[in-house]
């Protein structure tokens, strides 16, 4: 990184049209422009202004790609079910024996080349359009929790109902740059019709960036297709419009579904985020080094994929390594041996150059405790100190991923804004070494009334919008709330003071009858 | 930092009379060391296996110190009412003018140099010795609250019993090297009485090492006084045995007290931590910059006064830097702007080549909820990663320092169980490279009864005492109870299975009776 001195203090990354990096807006996109920007203004994204965090040497570095070579050669990855991935491998000249991919040291990663270091996911709102990768920082809302949390209606089935609560929350919220793809299942809509009520949301409600359906490829299709209809069919095959995040199934398998969803974004010059799924002990090694070349191994295969379907498409290299309870095996989060693993992996996919989907506000809490808050902290500071790119489960996730809670939302959404301050790093000028403040003061004095103080005093700090630093006796005048308590009223103003983006009729209108045809041609399906 | 590949994974800096640099013990110390550990077989002291993390350049390393040396320079620091630490810097060739002392650029630095970079503060228990300084990080309690909190009797004053009970809690975790100093205030004592009570709290209920009184330069000399009872006074003469620990009172002043017991200490070869305390926007300007170049300022001219005293004495730069609510005014904790600070102030204190106190597990929440866990995790990390060799409010820390709370100690000490597990870095030698177990199970089968796992899982992974990563069912079935009332348990159980360590009773007849010359010599003083 380059030296912070003399830079200003806040320089926040902010997306324009001009940073689209694959040609000229389509007509529809450049409409777009002319419409009101989202409530709050906020950064599109990070532009990270503080080093990385280098926890291994270039020889430990080494040592894990090696392992990671090792096992793509030794064992290999199977793609099951899926003959087209195996001819494309085959093509490429690796070792293909029924339905195991084996390849020789280096191969990989002489595949993953052709991928972009960078890339512009558009929103329909420019202004939201977010850069992943280079030192850019993306925040996006936790994923797939079938339960839903809050504190009056206690854990339930996610509905749709609270999937759009989910979207409105992440718009409202300066501290989130995207809108993330499946916030909660939505359990009262059949299976194979969720994504397409999913997905219009995430267009409707907000005007950041979003996620599209990785259940089936077909499904991968209509998510494609419905953003051809928001963005036009050109726009969409010069740019990246929506992210499809693919789980490997770990250890070492990617089944036809996955694989077929992967080919289908990169297909359509969509990104795929690759997503190792380790719960170290059960799919990969106990020890981490194991479980860290492991994922190497198998992001970096799925990333090849991409590549081999359409070189140069947009692609994550993603990561997600939890350990384990020693007490019932269950998977825990928070703890310190996956943050060091995050560590590494920031390294690794800088070697690759590839943007990283890493960490996220995790925890096994069942509820929006000191727990909760420990482990998220602890999970989340060591993923951006190792450089990720893109930040699934930034906000919401409880219970291991099985729960999306409304309180946790909103304080793991104030903490973001902690981190985009954090990412800024310090200003070093002369204003912030306030040698006017000092010589006005002097030895004793305090620098309450002090004119840098006056000058300063608003953007100094950040503002967090739940802590409570009043005293003691003004904390128990106002009902002795704690942090869960005043979350749980945030939530609603949030949700009260919502109000929605415009959005194009005649686009609303196309999209009504591409889901309607869509539910009509398909019998519901319940799981 | 040197590579960790190849270097086994937990290597515990361990403590032992053979790390004592100071010569040889006395007779008293010999016979302690027959004496049984305590509980724990657990490390005396941590010694960090990964690098320190650098937000600054060597560039921005220097513009902090220039505009320290300007604030040395153009304003200079104040020693109120202390004519022998005035005569000290005039004899040193600094710009001495009634109380004001001024200094020329790296004037201050140099006066610094004759202090240790690391030294070993003995403990009572020999395998409890830490050393603080280089590569090494000691844990600490959180120190001075007037009061106390626990679930069941809410806020109260501190009293001598729950004093006690902290020292004991202290002993019973396995992640806290240090029993601390006033860890809460028995104000059920008399003000100039309470010292006494404390220390040989500390001498008595626990075999860790120790801070004394820094109320009064009399107050620092009793407790020096009883140090020599219990170590023997050639020891002392020679050995580090107790901290004390100094509040500039910033802005760029220091009163006679504070000033007084730094030199009482460092006479007496004792360690002082010199603490710059300043709240950002009242004891220094509101812009961290400015904040980090006062700190420096202040806490290397408290170094440098004790070198002069004696040098070669033991001193920690210490630190204390936090951000001001923009609503109230009030000081806030765990906010991204201090965190950037401990950064920066790790790598100045590396300049200077000395050991340094700075972060710990701090909060301005009144109970230990969400916000609590979250600041508190905000303010460890940056200060670990930063290099911090001794934190002070390591445990039990809320309501910004006014409230020592029982469930927050607990569940503090569980997180710094994590922190000895992140600071000891990644395994990468063979065994945690487990290709044994990748050819054993191959793609898309479980890890769970491989050999490798069963061969390493009990030591895989830190097992937190607090968090729950139960299923959601069982968690019901066990009450739902959050991480506070889990932590409501905890510290109970701790007490309950609390055992003294041995003392001599000698030793204690000897303390009884300086403690009764010393109470019948002193009326009672109540403010």
């Amino acid at each position: 990184m380059a030296d912070r001195v003399n830079r200003p203090a806040r320089v926040w990354g902010m997306a324009s049209p001009a940073t689209s990096e694959r040609g000229q807006r389509s007509g529809r996109s450049r409409r777009r422009e002319r419409r009101p920007a989202a409530e709050h203004p906020a950064p599109a994204y990070i532009t990270r202004r503080i080093p990385y965090y280098d926890l291994l040497s270039e020889d430990g570095l080494d040592l894990i790609e090696r392992h990671a070579d090792r096992i793509l050669g030794e064992v290999g990855v199977e793609f099951r079910g899926d003959d087209e991935a195996l001819r494309l491998f085959r093509e490429a000249g690796t070792d293909v024996a029924g339905e195991r991919v084996r390849f020789a040291p280096g191969q990989v990663r002489a595949l993953c080349a052709t991928a972009p270091r960078q890339f512009t996911q558009h929103a329909r709102n420019p202004a939201r359009s977010v850069e992943i990768g280079g030192d850019h920082t993306v925040f996006s809302p936790a994923y797939g929790s079938p339960f839903v949390r809050d504190l009056e209606g206690g854990r339930r089935y996610g509905t749709i109902e609270d999937f759009r609560n989910f979207v409105k929350l992440a718009y409202v919220s300066p501290w989130l740059h995207h809108s993330g793809g499946t916030i909660c299942e939505p359990v009262d809509l059949p299976v194979n019709k969720r994504h397409l009520e999913m997905v219009y949301a995430h267009m409707r409600w907000t005007d950041k960036p979003f996620m599209g359906s990785v259940t089936a490829p077909e499904r991968a299709a209509d998510s494609i297709e419905m953003c051809r209809l928001l963005f036009g069919a050109d726009f969409v095959e010069r740019n990246c419009v929506i992210l499809g995040n693919i789980n490997v199934n770990s250890p070492l398998v990617y089944d036809h579904i996955m694989s077929g969803v992967a080919r289908t974004y990169a297909a359509a010059n969509q990104a795929t985020v690759v997503v190792p799924f380790i719960l170290g002990g059960a799919m990969g090694p106990v020890t981490p080094a194991a479980a860290i070349a492991q994922a190497h191994a198998e992001a970096s295969v799925g990333v090849a994929l991409t590549q081999l379907v359409r070189p140069g498409a947009p692609v994550i290299y993603g990561n997600f390594l939890s350990s384990m309870s020693l007490r019932s095996g269950a998977p825990t989060f928070g703890m310190p041996e996956p943050a060091l693993a995050y560590m590494a992996v920031g390294q690794l996919a800088r070697r690759l150059g590839l943007p990283l989907r890493c960490g996220g506000q995790f925890t096994s809490s069942k509820v929006a405790d000191a727990q909760a808050a420990q482990e998220s902290a602890d999970a989340m500071m060591p993923a951006l100190m190792a450089g990720t790119n893109f930040v699934l489960h930034a906000a919401g996730w409880l219970e291991g991923g099985l729960t999306m809670g409304y309180e946790k939302f909103v304080l793991d959404c104030d903490r973001l804004g902690m981190m985009h301050r954090l990412l800024e790093g310090l200003a070093l000028d002369d204003n912030a070494f306030a040698m006017d403040a000092f010589l006005e003061v002097g030895p004793g004095k305090h620098f309450l009334g002090a004119g840098h103080t006056l000058a300063n005093y608003q953007t100094a700090y950040y503002e967090p919008d739940l802590a409570d630093s009043n005293s003691f006796e003004q904390w128990l005048e106002e009902g002795s709330k704690d942090a869960l308590a005043r979350a749980g009223e945030l939530w609603k103003a949030w949700l009260a003071r919502y109000q929605a983006p415009a959005f194009d009729p005649a686009v609303d209108e196309a999209l009504g009858a591409y889901l309607a045809k869509k539910k009509e041609s398909l019998p519901d399906m319940w799981h």
